[in-house]
């Protein structure tokens, strides 16, 4: 399995957003879809080893995560609109602490990255960390934490600090094209490619 | 300057398509609007030496092809609904046989793939390809073409057939993914990176 886990810091918890406008009423909730996008999809399938998991901080109320699980999602298509209208039906069911199915494949709870950080082994992704294509394939973490278009917060950076950092080239770009280029290095690790 | 040509065998070329629905009414318009997201934004920025050219070869009548300049333009955000609607005012307005400004860095034109192919050197993604990271930086083109969901037609095969072929890794992946590989590729190398 590999998990993609991002931090969404304004996106909306509460189901209420305008598929029409993700980005305002949703507090960037195209990012997020977009990185639902980029975990799970190839050309002509879907990934089934993968994990996209929407930590969603924005509010109202506690924080949830919605998680997205290539082996067992079904009608998902690639367009933002679409995995934003399963996030929506997420939100709109009463949350608890354990994860809780929504549609096949979707799941929701109510908790957030410290829950998260003690049940898979994190990286993270940092311009002056590691780069990526030094790293050995056994030494590559189970799961990649990525924040959206904001910088991780003192508390947050305060429950990462120990996590390995790993940097994926000169510019830094947004969530959904890192998860592009690390599910690429991890594809070429796999196959025995350089 | 780098350029991205993505072929949207089935998009849309009249401007009457949904913007809450780019998948069906659009004819994978969705794809193509990504494409222009992955072409022209970094994190907090616009890559100015981007250009993003959409051959919309779906009808009515004759291919169109919509440019988006990363010098020029203005207001766009990376979400989808963003690219489509200057896709759909690109559409809107006549188009003659040269590019004509619809906004600051959007321009649309009459033309198709055969055009293009007489104006920049171009390289075509082929998972048969060389490995991208065997290639020199001064042997890069200075342009690739990619399709949508849909493999060249055979028409496009005739046209390309002589241009260099360039793979990724070893899953073939959405067309804006490639697109994220490839400036990937052509930052490291910019930038003196492995």
């Amino acid at each position: 399995m590999v998990f993609f886990a991002v931090i969404g810091h304004q996106a909306k918890n509460d189901g209420t957003f305008s598929l029409n406008d993700l980005p305002s009423s949703g507090g960037r909730m195209d990012l997020l879809c977009r990185c639902v996008q980029a975990s799970l999809f190839l050309s002509h399938g879907i990934r089934e080893d993968a994990s996209c998991l929407l930590i969603l901080a924005g509010g109202p109320g506690a924080v949830k995560t919605v998680r997205f699980e290539g082996a067992n999602v079904r009608s998902l298509s690639p367009d933002e609109r679409s995995s934003a209208s399963f996030i929506k039906k997420a939100l709109e069911i009463p949350a608890g602490s354990l994860f809780r199915d929504v549609t096949p494949g979707v799941s929701v709870r109510k908790a957030g990255l410290e829950t998260l950080l003690g049940e898979h082994r994190f990286g993270v992704l940092d311009e002056h960390g590691t780069d990526i294509r030094n790293v050995q394939v056994d030494e590559l973490p189970e799961g990649f934490l990525l924040s959206d278009h904001q910088n991780f917060t003192p508390d947050e950076e305060l429950l990462i600090k120990d996590l390995p950092r790993y940097s994926l080239g000169p510019q830094v770009v947004h969530a959904d094209h890192a998860i592009v280029l690390l599910y690429n290095e991890i594809d070429r690790r796999r196959s025995g490619w350089n």
